[in-house]
């Protein structure tokens, strides 16, 4: 079972177009982020066969090609959204090619206000009998994460939504570990995923509590009225101790290796391409 | 003054994701097409001072981040939309950093239904009101092709839209030439561009007449019902008889290798990263 950050870096990725900064052209691979995304790939256990592989998206943003093809991601069962902006979903249409490999359709998870401008965007998708050609579109079943974010079990993962605050909107987070009674396990379990986050308001900490990986926002050292700095993220991290934990969503100010050095023990930058699997890096 | 092939791939891109054909498993570069877009690089010559770098864009699709890091582009003038397909317009939200580079919004050029559709999908970006964080979002001007697709004369150069039947949808494709009076010259111009299509409507002949370049949609050899098929085009070409003739918006079931083999002379395959300049290669 592995976890794979297909993107870590912020919106306009890095490096970003037009900038002749340091880290945007630096030569260590670790310098170049696409949009945050991540994906769980593993065999889903079953007591008749031996087993379905699954693929678990966390967002579909406007890498997710670029992303699929280097991963070697060959099918996609769902995707959780975090939340609407073009960074997290403006690579929905690229899902087409999984429904062909797979013949099935992908699952949606997204609270009502992203499947909302999810519909909006994507109209030629979820109402297809707009279009004027007989296009070939996305095949997609929505599901809407409750008011009360309840968790969701979905093929022996449980994925719980954490509430956060990407400055004034209200995102999501998710906590994932094994469902009850899944055989399903894995060293970085459970993980929770905390991107494109202000704050976390009361009801979340209890989420972050005995978490093996904690993934969180860290923009960049300056502050942002919608993203946690790399000092906020750590006061995070020393408050809900995970065994590690990984920052994501950087910008071109953040230099890999310079960044790296000055981390506590225990705390990595993420980078695109690197998997949690049956060993932790 | 240099005209890039920035991508040449259909919808999917090529290599699509999941899967293992000879053309998405090729070594060989020419067969790696992101999605199809164009981009004139140039500097517009002034009586007052030695000249202004432009760079107009064809569709902003949603490969325009890695298209644009890798030919280098540092600003953009103005885009030219042919219609309002996902893999030519999903990339828009990318000229941010464009505006913060050159400080000044991107001109965009669309007929009424396409400006229709950037309004509903941008949403974040034409109605920046509705938005919930003061958010960092593209700065842009709207200008609607005329019904009568009347030319565009911008920095230098006139657009004429050319009516193309791309399935049932009506898109424009553009001749391009120095505009009245202008004295930027390039071996070859005028260039005729109209990728997806799979119809030319009479009055649009005209427009492909005298031409040193035709750029022009050759999907595959088996038929598709909004594509020209590789034959399709090639008929086309022989009856204009452009100088050079380049295909575009080529699937995976074209190999770049073999297809040239079979071309008639002065036809070329595209490929991401050609570039026509002083000289036509």
């Amino acid at each position: 079972m592995e976890f794979h950050f297909l993107g870590t870096g912020t919106s306009a990725g890095v490096p970003s177009i037009g900038c002749a900064c340091a880290v945007c052209t630096s030569a260590d691979p670790r310098d170049q982020r696409l949009r945050t995304s991540a994906a769980i790939v593993y065999r889903e256990p079953s007591t008749s066969h031996d087993g379905q592989d699954r693929t678990i998206l966390i967002d579909a943003g406007p890498d997710l090609r670029q992303q699929a093809l280097r991963a070697k991601l060959r099918r996609c069962d769902a995707i959780f959204f975090t939340h609407n902006h073009v960074d997290h979903t403006f690579g929905l249409d690229e899902i087409r090619r999984f429904n062909v490999v797979q013949r099935a359709p992908v699952a949606l998870y997204a609270e009502e206000h992203t499947l909302r401008f999810l519909h909006r965007v994507y109209e030629h998708v979820f109402d297809p009998a707009k279009n004027i050609n007989d296009s070939f579109v996305a095949s997609v079943i929505s599901h809407r994460l409750t008011p009360s974010l309840a968790p969701v079990d979905l093929h022996g993962l449980r994925w719980t939504p954490i509430r956060l605050l990407h400055g004034r909107l209200p995102v999501v987070g998710f906590r994932i570990e094994p469902a009850p009674n899944s055989t399903i396990g894995a060293p970085w379990l459970p993980l929770a995923y905390c991107t494109d986050m202000s704050a976390l308001p009361p009801e979340s900490w209890p989420l972050l509590e005995g978490l093996s990986t904690l993934v969180i926002d860290a923009l960049r050292h300056r502050k942002h009225p919608t993203h946690l700095t790399i000092d906020q993220a750590l006061t995070i991290i020393d408050r809900v101790r995970p065994r590690r934990a990984y920052l994501t969503h950087m910008a071109h100010e953040v230099s890999h290796a310079e960044t790296q050095e000055q981390l506590p023990p225990g705390v990595s930058l993420a980078y695109d391409g690197l998997v949690l699997g049956s060993e932790i890096p």
